[in-house]
């Protein structure tokens, strides 16, 4: 191995800083130690703060009065290994193979966050001063859905005042293409337990004369949409911003959404609201998802029962500028409002984001286009993803600012999965497009 | 105990003949032994066939010419006893306490069919001549569905030749109130296998553009009633004869069917077909009802998944005249039709059986009126039952006799569940039945 990026990219993957669970602690606290020791090597103010879970790595490059700040934020938690035996080698034992290089942690977020520290190392190696005051924050409860960084960004409000913040934790749309995400669905969570008669009944003593609650919760979940997979709750659409001409024109030129999909998915084919491309319907339509229902008996062969319960388990993916609450608000009052006298129902509600959105006209979006063309070249994708990243709305609501979100992960780079996967090309690409996209932010804000 | 018929329930309770366990094979067949050697206490020719499973008893009294011959069905096999910990004492250590014998089998189905062989022990303590041939079939297998019966039957077809058959394996519908069923329900099952994509997605990244296999199981579900709770499933009622007017009438007589139905189902209100009563809805009335239904994520919590499969477990409840192929055959189309192109379905037939239905004005059922009238007092009750006993039918079309249903099972005699109990005066009183029933049935037939 030729490349010192690659060396130190492999020091980086061999810590095995899994989140979930408590047993890779000291494997934790090394990984943090690792990131302190590499900030410190360049120069910059380091702090490793302690959290009721895993520590924060804070970094502040020397501040340089008049230049604007821009915050990175990245992760050095990693998921789970398991199935570890559907890995091809160790997954915490790197390997180059075929230009990608294999690891646990490679694309999430490992390699994207190093590319960022490894193109500020350039900059300074150029000998000069850095053209922006540059903040890392670097969490390790990323995985777990980072229960301790809002507080952490409360506590540290004054000293993480920045003019933006950029984020490598997205895709790129093909291999090769830049891609600036501007936009993220938010999420509503909403679970249903029903419940009949007080335990399973024989279906041919009580059928007929008592009401069954699985199939009450299968005409709930049927209630959700319409013909067309509109979404059925009465004002479910009222707030959305609706799509712009030139949105569409962008996703029109991106490589086809269908046949990606189609491949990943393995589904027969592809369908959903109708009037949309596979593109605007992942990106920026809202949904209403059956993540989950159970009721009765799921065994092998027939059990001739009448079930006493039934549970629901949705989640609605929002776009701006739906409100999570008030979502949730009218699917409770849709859904309960069917519910037959013979059943109750317990309705919980569970975690919710904004969606965001942000312009690509504003000069920073406009500076990140710039820097993705300078790495990849090519025309650069500008597309929203279906996902949420919550913390993105809390860097706005907290911070008052605005996240670039400028991924580096392919669509097979196996994150969460077994193989788990970056392109060399990807981690070079990504030095490079921090180091301009550090001197456009420094001309533009 | 002063009662020797109590201290043969309880010898024959004490037998720990599970069918469903191979550990319980000694038990079994020390439980056949003791009913042989009872039978040949009785004077009678007993076999013990086996079958590729457990074995039947077969007994026979001496044939006299010219008299009918009446055969007996019933069982010795009992339903396992778990969850043995809500027992009040253990299931085969038999009790009497309040009036009511407690163990595991009390009331399915060895009180019943030991009062048969009372009664019969009775009238041959008389001193005199059984008023008809009797033929007794105890199975070992009718807790597991009787794999092995239909094939029995067929071998044995000569010697079981007979002119009726009487089976308590039914309820009563209230205490002390003599009940004949002449009525069951039939049975046709069915089970869906929906696939969409080939393993569960983000419902972030691929949510509203792939079609979720759980969403439109729910559909199918909630397709197969309209808001009356009416089958949807096109020519589902074609077949079904309506409800006679004398039906009405004498079930308009029984014990309030709601408030017995909402007692032990617990359940918040009944609920079914629009303009049948809880009586008609379960004796009368075919059902559509899902037994199970399951897909995606069903644990605590969220987990945002777009899931790959959902399965849904039906079974039909059927009437006379319904076919259970036909009604399948009804089903399958209309479901079928309804999965969209997105999600691939398979669909496994299972189990089917006829329903039943004897002429209550039959001199053998008048026969049947008379003796629970002559046992319990009172005005016998003649209902169906929402149940499916397929055997009832395999006795028709293998020996062309019809089955005379006179339960002596009480709404919480606990079948199935534990604390399974019988009264003893259900007991004594079906001994006095059988002894009746007899003497009736050797008159009219």
């Amino acid at each position: 191995m030729a490349s010192p990026h690659l060396d130190t990219l492999f020091d980086f993957l061999r810590f095995q800083s899994v989140s979930t669970d408590r047993q890779y602690l000291p494997h934790m606290a090394a990984c943090a130690e690792w990131l302190y020791e590499r900030f410190r090597g360049m120069g910059f103010e380091c702090e490793i703060h302690p959290t009721p879970g895993h520590p924060v790595v804070l970094a502040k490059s020397p501040r340089v009065e008049g230049r604007p700040t821009v915050m990175i934020y990245g992760h050095y938690d990693v998921q789970p290994v398991d199935p570890e035996n559907l890995w091809t080698q160790p997954p915490f034992e790197p390997v180059l193979r075929d230009g990608r290089v294999y690891a646990r942690g490679a694309t999430d977020n490992k390699g994207q966050i190093l590319a960022h520290m490894l193109g500020t190392e350039a900059l300074l190696a150029e000998g000069k001063e850095l053209p922006v005051n540059l903040i890392y924050l670097v969490e390790g409860e990323e995985e777990i859905g980072s229960p301790n960084l809002a507080d952490f960004l409360k506590a540290h409000e004054a000293e993480l005042q920045c003019d933006v913040v950029a984020v490598s934790d997205t895709g790129m749309v093909a291999p090769g293409v830049g891609t600036l995400t501007y936009g993220l669905r938010g999420i509503a969570a909403l679970e249903l337990d029903l419940v009949g008669p007080q335990s399973d009944l024989h279906s041919g003593i009580y059928g007929g004369a008592v009401i069954n609650p699985a199939t009450v919760a299968a005409r709930l979940v049927a209630s959700l949409h319409d013909e067309n997979w509109r979404v059925r709750i009465p004002g479910f659409y009222d707030d959305v911003v609706p799509l712009r001409d030139w949105e569409e024109a962008a996703w029109a030129k991106l490589p086809d959404a269908n046949e990606t999909m189609l491949g990943v998915s393995g589904a027969p084919a592809l369908g959903g609201e109708m009037g949309y491309s596979s593109h605007a319907r992942v990106m920026a339509r809202p949904t209403a998802e059956c993540n989950g229902i159970g009721g009765g008996y799921q065994g092998e062969g027939t059990k001739t029962v009448l079930p006493s319960k039934a549970r629901i388990k949705l989640t609605f993916r929002l776009v701006p500028d739906q409100e999570p609450q008030k979502i949730l608000d009218l699917a409770v009052r849709y859904l309960e409002a069917q519910v037959p006298p013979q059943v109750r129902v317990e309705i919980s509600r569970g975690h919710a984001g904004m969606p965001y959105l942000l312009d690509p006209e504003l000069p920073a979006a406009q500076a990140a286009i710039r820097a993705l063309h300078a790495a990849f070249g090519g025309e650069v994708a500008t597309i929203r993803e279906g996902g949420s990243i919550p913390i993105v709305r809390t860097f706005k609501d907290l911070l008052g600012v605005e996240t670039l979100l400028l991924g580096l992960a392919l669509p097979d780079c196996g994150a969460h999965a077994p193989d788990e996967n970056f392109p060399v090309a990807n981690f070079e690409g990504g030095i490079r497009m921090h180091e301009v996209l550090m001197k456009e932010l420094g001309r533009c804000l």
